[in-house]
Parts: structure tokens; sequence; C-alpha cells
């Protein structure tokens, strides 16, 4: 790969919050021009493609303020500070929808949104899920609804834009392949 | 689907930037516990999954400064105050690529991290690519490289993480999807 690497020159901290920071970087691009870049810190976060054992995909319900409207997701949620990704998506899998899983593996990770943020989501893959009789429970300011639906309601819902989140989009793709194999 | 929705009650712009602008907002929650909202905005943006004739992806490597790192990208842009995304998309093939596409359609859109921001990808496909003789160049700070890979060799930089980000990693599945039909 080439080196369009940019140096910081000079970076300012405008917020640093509960979950997300916010700084403002002067750089200098490969041509030695400078620009200016904003950039926001999140701890980076996992989600979970949970698979029951007759083949629906468990989904969660949730408001996001930023968009002002009720997602329909996979389960996920951000890593708490030094947390093992892997011990995150145990823990959001059951508190979010009171199961465990007996084969829990790693798919894979990405960037959601490069261009302005360093959020890295990690993504597993929970199959052959029982219920845990007395679930941990989730973030007190956090409330969420429960579905399972068919491979075929999960791309419908995709279609028809009640599924609306990059993540999930994937997820649910992945899990057709899968299944079709 | 039921409601969750958080009433605000107070809102503070923290910065309002070239790209992105930041609020915190103090919400009363659906038991009327009150919580706190770190909320990113972002115009939105498109992105673009080009297809050669003989079947290749293009795709664009592009540093993000977020992230310290080079990613390997479909290319993408944010969208300009007011304007159509598909014209958005039809701008930024040909700034990033050089191509323009006879057969430009939509395939779906999504958020990106609703946990934090409003950000909406609106994802394009464009086939029947040709080279446009004299292409608009893209935006000054912007240095990018390109790349036409098969299918099989996509999959392999997922897997090996030299792709590394949601909307690629959904693109390509998506192509693969199609180009099976």
């Amino acid at each position: 790969m080439k080196n369009y690497e940019e140096k910081t020159l000079s970076s300012e901290t405008i917020y640093e919050g509960k979950i997300i920071s916010l700084r403002v970087e002067d750089v200098e691009l490969p041509d030695g021009n400078h620009a200016k870049r904003e950039l926001v810190k999140h701890p980076g976060a996992v989600a979970i493609l949970p698979i029951t054992a007759d083949g629906k995909l468990v989904l969660v319900e949730q408001y996001r303020k930023a968009l002002d409207r009720t997602l329909v997701e996979i389960p996920a949620g951000k890593i708490d500070h030094g947390e093992e990704p892997k011990i995150t998506a145990i823990r959001e899998l059951e508190e979010e929808t009171g199961y465990g899983a007996k084969e829990f593996t790693y798919i894979q990770s990405f960037a959601t949104s490069p261009g302005f943020a360093d959020e890295i989501i990690h993504l597993y893959l929970a199959r052959e899920l029982y219920e845990i009789e007395e679930p941990a429970l989730g973030d007190e300011d956090e409330f969420i609804g429960l579905l399972e639906v068919t491979i075929e309601e999960a791309e419908a819902m995709v279609k028809n834009e009640q599924i609306f989140d990059a993540k999930t989009a994937f997820a649910i793709i992945y899990a057709k392949n899968l299944l079709q194999k």
C-alpha cells in the first residue's frame, strides 16, 4: 500500500465525555498542505449474531436518540475499559437477550465510521443458545425489546428499512450464507 | 414496535464543525429516570459498489486519520448540503475512481453508528462502468489509491483485515451473492 499518512501538527481536545470524546487536529497532507480533521474517539464495541437451534435470528429493538427512532439490531454494546471483547460479547448477549451460547466464535472486526470516528465493532457468532435462568441485568438506561425472526423475515425487514443499521445488515447476509451451506 | 422513546429535557451544543457537530442531551427514559446522551450530527454519506464488466470490484485506498491507518474501502463521500444522494454517488464515483456507470441503482441505506451518531450511508450499485476522459477532481485534501480486485481477492482482504470497514464488508458479501446468481 502507498503511504498517504497525515502528520498531526496540533491537536485540541474539545470534549471528553462518558462514552465519546472529540478532538480537532491540524494535519499535514502528503502534498505538504494543511487540513483540519474532526475526530471522535470511542471505546469500541461488540455485536453478536445469535442463531437459535431452529435457525432464527435473535434481534433487539431499541430507541436510538442519535437518530430519534427505534431500530432493530443484533445485540451489541460498548467495551468496558480493559475488557476482552469476547467477554463483553458474552455479557451483552446475556444482558440483552437472556441467552447464553455453547458455541461462541469470532467472525470479524470492522470500523463503522472511519471518516470521523475510531469506533471498531468486533462481531461474534453465537449458536447452541440456551436460556439463562436469572440473567444479569443490562445498563439501567437501556430499554430493549426482543424479536426472533427467520432469515426471510430479517431480509424483508432490511428491504423495508425496519432494519436500518450496517452491522445488522452485514450480519443478516452473513447468516444467510452460513445457513445455506 | 413498542415505544422506548427518550424525551429531550435539555440540549447543549458543544461543537459545530466543518463536517460534524456534537451535542449533549439530558433525556427522560421510559421509566421516568434521566440519562445523558452524547450525540454526533453528520450530514450523511453515500457509498458505491462499482463492478466492472469482468466482475471486478473497484476499491479505494485512503488514509483515515481517526483510525491512524490506511483503509481499503468502496468509494464513498459525504453529502453536500441539499444534494440528492444519487447525485453525490455519481460525483464521488467519478472523483475517486474516474469511472462513470451506465447502470446506477440504489441498494439500501443504513445507520453506521446508531449508538452515538446520526450518520446514514446510502449505498448504490454501479455497473457497466466506462472511463471518463477528464474526470472531475475530488476534494483537495483527499489522497486516494485505486484497486480492482476479484470477489475472491476482496473476501481474502476482509479475512486478513486489510478491508476493515463495515460498509465495505457488507458490499463485498452483497456483490458475491449478486454475481453468483
